[in-house]
């Protein structure tokens, strides 16, 4: 389906309204790196909540690290205490549900957060561990061999680059 | 509400169905100790799967280990090879997620598994951490301070211990 077009503003303007009802006054946003740290940024800012949102990345700990490697895209920067904390996850795509896995014990090696919750703007399914977001902005099917990523473009405005794969 | 009462037979009866479109001829049974494994071993019998099912234990992975400590009930004994195995993993009750996370993580040290699923008898709500089952015969809300945990009679049937708490 190359023709998919997903609306990355759009649904960025669907998550922000579906991730408000979720905040108490002691929720901290966290981004998963690169995509889901943009998002958890301009949330902060959208929502007017003080302070900097949290970045983390999957990076060491997930399971194919041996194949992956540490990229250098961005590192785990969380300027608040994690003990006790409620966490709200943002990320931009969730598919396998090992990216998630990986940041939830980058979190644990922090602290040991009181909730940990996640919002994304796409689900695609394709769920290969027992995870499940609070809230997705959308909900769509893809063939595992079409990629989906968030990007951001040079006035900060967020798109979808799709690769169609082989 | 102390008057509830969960029939454990009926709800077993219930997961048997339910568990059943949920398999391929790859599907591993794997239950946490102690509840998991005991539901785990009489579908791998009703669902006359060839071999033994297996037991996770959380104890090793818990967030609160510091506290609990390793409790004599049980250990992990997986006896097929958990590389690129497709796992469904079985509980008695889902409430925080964390020892769904903890025992993924212990599945993890024994191998990398193509797919972990998660099949309940009773999904109570109260999360802590974004995890889902992929099955659940009964979902109820019980109070915080109410436990809820499965029994195994002599005669093997299951029953449900409820303590109301304080």
């Amino acid at each position: 389906m190359s023709s998919l077009a997903l609306d990355a503003e759009a649904l960025y303007a669907e998550l922000l309204r579906g991730v408000r009802p979720l905040l108490t006054p002691d929720t901290r946003l966290v981004g998963v790196v690169s995509g889901g740290q943009w998002l958890a940024q301009r949330l902060q800012g959208d929502l007017k909540l003080p302070g900097q949102a949290g970045a983390i990345s999957s990076a060491m700990h997930r399971d194919d690290y041996a194949k992956r490697g540490l990229s250098a895209s961005g590192q785990t920067a969380l300027p608040f205490d994690i003990d006790g904390a409620d966490i709200l996850l943002l990320d931009d795509v969730l598919y396998t549900g090992r990216t998630v896995r990986a940041v939830v014990n980058e979190l644990f090696d922090y602290g040991r957060p009181a909730r940990v919750r996640l919002a994304v703007l796409v689900d695609r399914g394709g769920r290969q561990l027992p995870v499940a977001a609070e809230y997705a902005a959308a909900r769509v099917a893809l063939p595992a061999a079409q990629s989906l990523r968030l990007a951001r473009e040079a006035d900060g405005r967020f798109s979808f680059g799709i690769d169609p794969g082989r």
